[in-house]
C-alpha cells in the first residue's frame, strides 16, 4: 500500500464509523433547511431555502478552518490552501440545489462528503501541498429555470449571462432578478470562470439499481454516456373503430408500438451500457372509437461510447422507417438533442481502481447514464466522479436512500483520492 | 321477377337518372340549412338550424301529400295513409342531426331517400295497402348532449325524459330549456312512443371502405354490430432514462406496446366482422427522459355476433394479463360498455337479396361496425339496413362523399322494398 489516509490497516472501520457518523449529521443538517410540504426536499436556485443553506454552508465551512468565496452566480467555495500556491486546485463537490420534492441524497452527498473528507485531511496531516477546495454548486437539476449546469457551467465558461437574460420560472419570476434577490449577478463578485483547476472529483448517489444488484459498494465512473434525443411522428388514418375492417387500417399507434418493441429488443440485444427509451408517447385524436392518425413519440438513447451510439440511433432511424413503410404509414424523426459521452480521467480512474482495492472495498467501472456537473468541469480539468448505491434505484423522490455505511465507504475512498492527489508527490 | 316499380327492364336506368337529380337536389337542399364557418355541416339537436331543417322538411313532405306530424321530441313522421288502417306501419328514415363539422350524407341520405321513394311510389300507384311513414328522427349522434338515439329510442321507449332531465351542454345549457325553446318536450305534442310499427328500413352511408373496396353497390346490413368497450391500466416502475439498465426496467409502456401488438395479430388472424382498435392510450409520467411508470388505454372491440364477441374480449383479458405477468406489471382491465350485437330481420334482407340481384345491383351482406338507429327499433319491430359506399370510408368530415348514382341505387332498391311492403301482398 502507497501513500493512504490509514496509517494502519485495522483503522479503516474506526474511521468508516466516524465517517457514518459525521455524514448523516451534514445531510440531515442540509436537509432541515429546505424541506417541502410532502415530506421531501425542494431547495430551487435563488429560492429563499437555498439561499439559507449555501450561507450556512458557507459559516459551517469557515468553522472548519475553510476560505470561503462565492462566486457572482452564487457558487460557493472553501479553500484550504497549499503550500504551492501555483499548482492547480483540487476541486471537489457537487450540487446544492434538488429537484422538486427530491430527497436530500442527490448532489448533497458530494458536498458533504467533500467537506467531511477535507476536514479530516486537514485535522490529519495539516497543510496539503497543492490546494483543495469543496465546492457547494449552485444549479444543476434544471428545475426552475430552463437550464442546466448553470453553477458547474459558469466555472467552466459554457454558461454565461446571456444565455440567462430571458429565462423566467414558472411563476414569471426572471432568473436574473431571482439572482439579485440573492445577492448574485452580474458584477456581484469575483466572476465565476476558472482557468486553475487541476482535477474535479465528485461523488454522487448512482441514481441507479446496478451497484445494489452487483453487490458493489463503489462505482468507479468510466465515462458519463452520451445521449441523444430524437422525436419521431407516425402518420396513418384516423378511421372510424367500427367500420374500418383490420386489414384496411393505417393505425398510427400499431405502428408505434411495434417500433417500440423492436427497440427493446435491440436495446436488450447490445445490452449495457446502451440504454434506449421511449418516455413520451402522444396520440391523436386519442379517443376510444377512432383508429389513431397520428402518433408522436421522442426516443432517448445513452451510451459511455459515441461511435456504439451513432451507430444504434442509424438502426433505431432505420428500422423505424422500414416499419412505418411496411404499414403504409407516412414517418419522420429527427434528433433534436445530442450530447457525446463525456470520458473520466484515466489516471483518476486507475487511482480509484487501486484505492478501492487497496482498501478492500468492493468497487466496479460504470457508465454514468445521467449527467453530472463532471460534465462541465471536463472542459478544462481532469474529472472524475465516483458512485454510491441508490436502493431500489430511486432518486428525484423522497423516497431516495444509500445507507450511512454506504456513504462512509464513498467518503473514505475520497478522501484517499483527495489524499494522493494534494498532499501526494505525483498529481 | 315478381312485383317491382320498374314496369319494364329498360325503365331502370332511367329511373336511377331521375333518383340521382332529385336526391341531389334534397341533400343539397337539406345542407343549405346548417353550414358551418368550415365548409362542413353542424346540424345540432334542438339548435335554430336544426329547428329550421326539421320545420322545412315538414312543409316538403306536406307539398308531397303527406301527412305530417311531429312527436314530443321533435321527431318529424310524413304519413302516406295506407288502406288497411289496422295494419302496422312501413317507416322508412333516418336521423336529422350531424356531427360537429360533419357531412351532407350521414343520417340525412336516409331521410332524403325515403321521401323521394315514398313521393315515387304514391305517384306510380296511389295509396299503398299499408301505411307507409317517412321519419325524420330529432338525434342519433350524441353531439351535443351526452345521449345518443334520443329519437328513435324515444320511439322505441327506450329513452325518456328522465333520462334527459340533468343533462347539459357544452355552454351549460339544459337540454329540456333547448327542446323548450324549439316547442318540444313533455307533454307539447303525441307522444313519442310507438306501438304500431311493422318495419323499419333505414337506409345509410357505410362509413367504412368496405363496398368501395369490394365493388359493391349496396351493403344489406346482416347485423350492427355488438360492442364491448374496455379499460386497462398496466403500472411498472417510473425509472430514470438514463441510469435504469434495459434488463432492470419495468416499463409500461413496452407492456402496453406489446399488448397492442398481440391485439392486432389475433384481430387480424380472426378477421371481419372482427374489429378491435386500441384508440385512447396516455402515458405516465409522459417526459423523454423518465421509463414509464403506467399506461392507460383502451379497447373497443364489435362484433357481429355476441358469443364470439365475448370470447374475443376474454382472450384479449388473459393475454393482456400474461403479458404483463411476463413483465412484472401490475395490470387491471375491465369492460365499461357493452352492447350486444342486433341481428336484422330475416325476412328483410332476405327481400333485399332478391331485389338487389333482381335489379342487377352488385350487393353484398355485411356487418355494420358502427351503431345506427335501426338498433333501437330492433326492440319494436322489424328493421333492416341497407348501405350505399362512401368514397375512402371517410364519415364524420365535411369530405364525406358518396357519388349520386352511387345515392340513386340506394333510393332504387329501397323504392322496390317498400312497394313490396306496402304495397304487395304479403308483409
Amino acid at each position: 500500500m502507497g501513500l493512504s489516509v490509514l496509517s494502519h490497516p485495522q483503522d479503516k472501520e474506526q474511521l468508516l464509523t466516524y465517517f457514518e457518523t459525521h455524514i448523516m449529521h451534514i445531510l440531515n443538517w442540509l436537509a432541515a433547511f429546505s424541506p417541502d410540504e410532502n415530506g421531501g426536499i425542494t431547495r430551487l436556485l435563488y429560492t429563499e431555502g437555498w439561499l439559507n443553506t449555501q450561507q450556512a454552508l458557507a459559516v459551517k465551512m469557515a468553522s472548519h478552518g475553510l476560505e470561503t468565496e462565492f462566486d457572482e452566480v452564487g457558487n460557493l467555495f472553501g479553500k484550504l490552501q497549499g503550500e504551492d500556491r501555483h499548482a492547480p486546485s483540487i476541486i471537489t463537490g457537487s450540487h446544492i440545489d434538488t429537484v422538486v420534492q427530491g430527497g436530500k441524497y442527490d448532489g448533497a452527498y458530494g458536498i458533504a462528503a467533500g467537506l467531511l473528507a477535507v476536514n479530516y485531511l486537514q485535522q490529519q496531516f495539516g497543510k496539503p501541498k497543492r490546494t483543495i477546495e469543496v465546492v457547494s454548486l449552485c444549479e444543476e437539476e434544471g428545475s426552475r429555470f430552463p437550464i442546466a449546469y448553470w453553477g458547474s457551467g459558469s466555472i467552466a465558461g459554457k454558461r454565461d449571462f446571456e444565455q440567462i437574460a430571458r429565462l423566467r420560472d414558472m411563476d414569471e419570476v426572471s432568473f436574473t432578478d431571482a439572482m439579485r434577490e440573492c445577492g448574485f449577478g452580474e458584477g456581484s463578485g469575483r466572476s465565476s470562470r476558472r482557468q486553475d483547476i487541476g482535477a474535479f472529483i465528485e461523488v454522487h448517489i448512482e441514481q441507479g439499481a446496478v451497484l445494489e444488484t452487483e453487490k458493489a459498494a463503489i462505482g468507479i465512473v468510466d465515462a458519463i454516456a452520451g445521449q441523444r434525443r430524437m422525436k419521431f411522428e407516425v402518420t396513418g388514418e384516423p378511421n372510424h373503430a367500427g367500420t374500418t375492417p383490420m386489414h384496411m387500417r393505417r393505425d398510427a399507434l400499431e405502428g408505434a408500438s411495434a417500433m417500440i418493441q423492436e427497440l427493446r429488443r435491440e436495446a436488450m440485444k447490445q445490452g449495457a451500457p446502451l440504454v434506449a427509451t421511449v418516455g413520451q408517447l402522444n396520440v391523436q385524436p386519442n379517443v376510444p372509437n377512432v383508429v389513431p392518425g397520428k402518433v408522436m413519440f421522442t426516443v432517448d438513447a445513452r451510451h459511455g461510447d459515441e461511435e456504439a451510439l451513432g451507430s444504434f440511433c442509424e438502426w433505431v432511424m432505420n428500422t423505424f422507417k422500414r416499419l412505418a413503410e411496411e404499414r403504409d404509414l407516412a414517418f419522420s424523426g429527427m434528433e433534436w438533442f445530442s450530447e457525446r459521452p463525456v470520458p473520466m480521467d484515466a489516471g483518476i480512474k486507475r487511482h480509484m481502481d487501486e484505492i478501492t482495492e487497496e482498501l478492500g472495498i468492493a468497487s466496479m467501472r460504470m457508465v454514468s447514464g445521467a449527467g453530472h456537473d463532471a460534465v462541465m468541469f471536463e472542459h478544462i480539468c481532469k474529472a472524475g466522479m465516483l458512485f454510491v448505491p441508490s436502493r431500489g434505484g430511486i432518486s428525484h423522490s423522497p423516497l431516495e436512500y444509500t445507507a450511512p455505511s454506504e456513504l462512509a465507504a464513498g467518503v473514505l475512498v475520497l478522501a484517499e483520492l483527495l489524499y494522493r492527489l494534494g498532499y501526494g508527490e505525483e498529481r
